[in-house]
């Protein structure tokens, strides 16, 4: 079923991310030191490689490729939730290469930062926890 | 011209979508259930098959297209206003395929939900009607 | 290092670009109209033609190409700091071909609004300026 939960803005974060470090241990790394376990995450910048997934909807299994060259993050649009007790970022990233052409995915470990502009949007509400969802066989919000 | 008006955030939802549902007619109908005439909408997820348009400008016709495999949706963003006395939701859509490629266009009915999180965020403000647009053949804001 | 600053949201933007506008210069404009130092942008619509940047990160040089047709924008994701005492637009952008082929790229000046709906969200905090860095060669924000 379609369910949507009311929630409030909490705290706006805006700055950008180490050059070398890995785009998505850096962003949840920034939300657990910010104690921000509900959220949503934008950001723009370039990354020196990345590592993608790609959820194959009949295997119910992520199929992971890495792009090994320097790319233009288009977009990264992500939210923060609640997987194992832990704050976890969902995000999904579009690249472009050096010709315009543009890729994208749901973001992996071992995409790295070149430059990235975030802003983070900290979110009050009631808890959202990703939970094994037999539909798709993937971790989402149990509401 | 130009022309920019002041809005105020009234009230954020965020929530996932039905699997399986049509992913334009679902968020107008949460918009229509939650009485949301004027908002923002971003959202990240997967669906089963998409169709998408693209506005010939010099036609000024739509052309409409399917892609008739799952693909990650990348990046949704889009508002809420009124057209014809009703909630209106017009989006974009950024879609990647299992090898990365990516592709998009205006989200048009007929796209099918794999799964999707969303964030709607009401707002309050002057009218925003959209009116059919001389110059460009589309129902633009009446500014 | 990574580095983000809370900021507080100050007042939101809602409204369409003007039909035959620069894109960028367009946004530019606005917020220099508005006094807007520090904020978020977003915005779908198409183009009638596109100037996009992509950065080199080994010759640390922006080669700039032009997409000489129309097409729709898919996602225009982007902030605005403070560049030389001005308010800057960083702004990434993804688009869409009449086949939904999507390409995208650091937005240049010469990107001609067909359409475009657009909310800028003006940000109060510490100053956020930008500087020339070390490590990247590019006008990061000094934090």
């Amino acid at each position: 079923m379609t369910a949507l939960k009311s929630v409030t803005s909490k705290k706006l974060y805006m700055g950008r991310l180490k050059h070398g470090a890995d785009l998505l241990e850096e962003i949840t790394g920034a939300c657990r030191k910010e104690n921000i376990k509900l959220g949503r995450v934008e950001a723009i910048g370039a990354v020196k490689r990345a590592r993608l997934g790609y959820y194959d909807q009949k295997t119910r299994e992520y199929k992971f490729f890495t792009i090994d060259r320097p790319a233009e993050i288009t977009s990264l649009i992500g939210n923060v939730s609640i997987k194992d007790g832990e704050p976890m970022v969902h995000a999904h990233v579009t690249l472009a290469d050096d010709d315009g052409k543009a890729y994208g995915g749901h973001l992996a470990p071992e995409t790295e930062v070149f430059a990235c502009e975030i802003i983070i949007e900290a979110l009050e509400g009631p808890a959202f926890n990703r939970q094994f969802d037999k539909e798709t066989g993937l971790p989402l919000w149990d509401m």
